[in-house]
């Protein structure tokens, strides 16, 4: 946080919003009417709207010991935007709601609506609504994205079929270490202040925590490609909780190869630092904002062409059940938090 | 709150989502997909969107000592609709994000949720979306409405024109009044818990404090008279603050007067009883949910076809300032806190 500190109450809740939206300009073309009246106005142009919202609570999803609040108005968005993205649909509305204690100063707020419009610069999101308020406890926020996909070309999670491929994009796992990182990090400074963080090498996965990025990327690629999921949804809450999902929702089983399982080096080493298993990282870790998806074998050539994607594996019919075959050769069920090897 | 208490706990988050939404069956043929995917998706079939969102936090916007959660569940969705009103929209989907401590049971929630899908169902609005959270503190909740409207035809705060009728539907300041009512038996109470609550006479602003309704009635009306005000919003924080908005905004002038501010006698009486001017309550008190708005002087007759519309006063040109004619023919400054008398 900057040194200055100007109390919130000194503005008015009329004269706070003014001053945090003052520099927005609306930059697309469905964005008629943005912050400043009872409501927004967005004439999609016959496209269709996709919408989904999130909220997020100090304490709960958020530590800011360890989180620069620039990242988390970064972090705030960029998590809704990936819902949009595992859509197919592309981002072009944000709202943004928060409240605050009076602990925080209006540098602070400043300091988190940065990284807000910075998300929205780099997503070319319009900021078009919200709301501020006291709280009091903690700092609260809530987000709700809208985005555009033309007609019917939305991909749902329920619509996977028996023998598509089953793909991730990126890598996985390495936010999971960060915050294990980062958490081990403020226990020993909480015990001994003067020790100094031992961040060496882990900038990747602290990285993939404090400022993911959606994968817009995918989306552009299956575009130019005019490629089409059969299901697709992003790995927010680890791969093996969302590959159920997915096989629940389309009545379908899978077979998972580990061995596939993309996990960056960086990751690999801060996991063995833990003495944990890569894996199990990134099959029960969060937050990656990675997307997961089914596509036809028949798109199989189309998918090489793009390194940022692997197949994991492929769909079942649902008595074959949910499975994961290991390195080792072996096959487990696969559960929400891993596989049962884990509880066995 | 019912007897049976039920820990959030046992049901996980998905599980609890799953059993607040399982009953959702969606109405408007703009709502394709709803609840259970990475986001929700609407196709507005041609028409133009409306999109509006608000933060309610216990302690600083509500109390549940006296604000039945079923009650408050049905207001966190009026407030909002009343926005989309307010934008001469119809509301078709809301999506609502709660954070609760660990001091709320199952029970509490579903009979939140009772309120919302009384809501819902009055004002034939789907809920498409949202998220649920614990909070370290507290009660938070973040409703999005959207709504949809023929092309162009919005009305925004800034279009009013001079010479334009300033109007305004049903009566102001009964909700501050229930307000001050509940605070004082809540202070009653605290003190002394055998005094009976002395709530006699006091249903009709109670009511409007506690279960306010969205003026969906004077947006058929326009729709039906072929009627377009020049300006609207919702008055939610008080009268004489929303009439300086539309003039501001619109960079107008106006003239209110005192006497044709609509205010119901057990408003009126209730004010009394606390010694305060009923003027002062409209034009200060807040969550009426009433329109304000302004139109042609050539609609006048068509206004008077509809008695829950008051013609408060009329636009000028912005040197004249924005004036409240009083009852006995004084002329004062409109302030946001009433008008300059208060203070002198």
């Amino acid at each position: 946080m900057s040194e200055q500190r100007t109390e919130i109450a000194s503005l008015g809740e009329f004269g706070l919003i003014e001053h945090l939206t003052k520099n927005i300009e609306l930059h697309n073309a469905s964005s008629i009417v943005g912050v400043g009246d009872d409501a927004a106005v967005i004439d999609p142009l016959g496209k269709q709207i996709v919408v989904t919202t999130d909220m997020l609570v100090e304490g709960v999803h958020f530590d800011l010991m360890y989180t620069p609040l620039k990242h988390l108005g970064y972090k705030s968005i960029v998590a809704n935007l990936s819902d949009v993205y595992a859509m197919n649909a592309q981002p072009t509305q944000v709202t943004l709601s928060i409240a605050f204690s009076n602990r925080f100063s209006l540098e602070a707020l400043e300091e988190f609506y940065e990284g807000v419009y910075a998300a929205c610069e780099e997503y070319d999101v319009d900021l078009i609504g919200g709301d501020t308020s006291s709280s009091q406890k903690g700092f609260i926020i809530s987000v709700t994205a809208l985005g555009e996909v033309q007609q019917d070309q939305y991909v749902r999670r329920n619509t996977a079929k028996e023998g598509d491929l089953l793909c991730v994009s990126g890598d996985l796992g390495a936010a999971f270490l960060g915050l294990t990182l980062l958490e081990r990090e403020k226990k020993i400074f909480l015990e001994s202040p003067q020790v100094q963080p031992d961040l060496e090498n882990r900038k990747y996965v602290v990285g993939r925590l404090l400022k993911p990025e959606a994968r817009r990327d995918i989306i552009a690629f299956f575009a130019a490609q005019q490629l089409k999921p059969s299901a697709m949804m992003d790995v927010s809450d680890g791969l093996s909780s969302e590959i159920l999902h997915i096989c629940n929702q389309s009545n379908l089983g899978c077979v998972l190869y580990e061995e596939k399982i993309p996990i960056h080096e960086d990751t690999r080493n801060a996991a063995f630092g833990f003495e944990l298993d890569p894996t199990a990282c990134a099959l029960s870790g969060g937050e990656d904002y990675e997307l997961l998806f089914t596509i036809a074998q028949s798109d199989y050539d189309k998918l090489l062409l793009n390194e940022q994607i692997s197949v994991i594996g492929y769909m079942t019919s649902p008595e074959k059940g949910k499975k994961i075959i290991t390195k080792g050769g072996n096959t487990f069920d696969i559960t929400a938090q891993g596989w049962n090897a884990f509880t066995a």
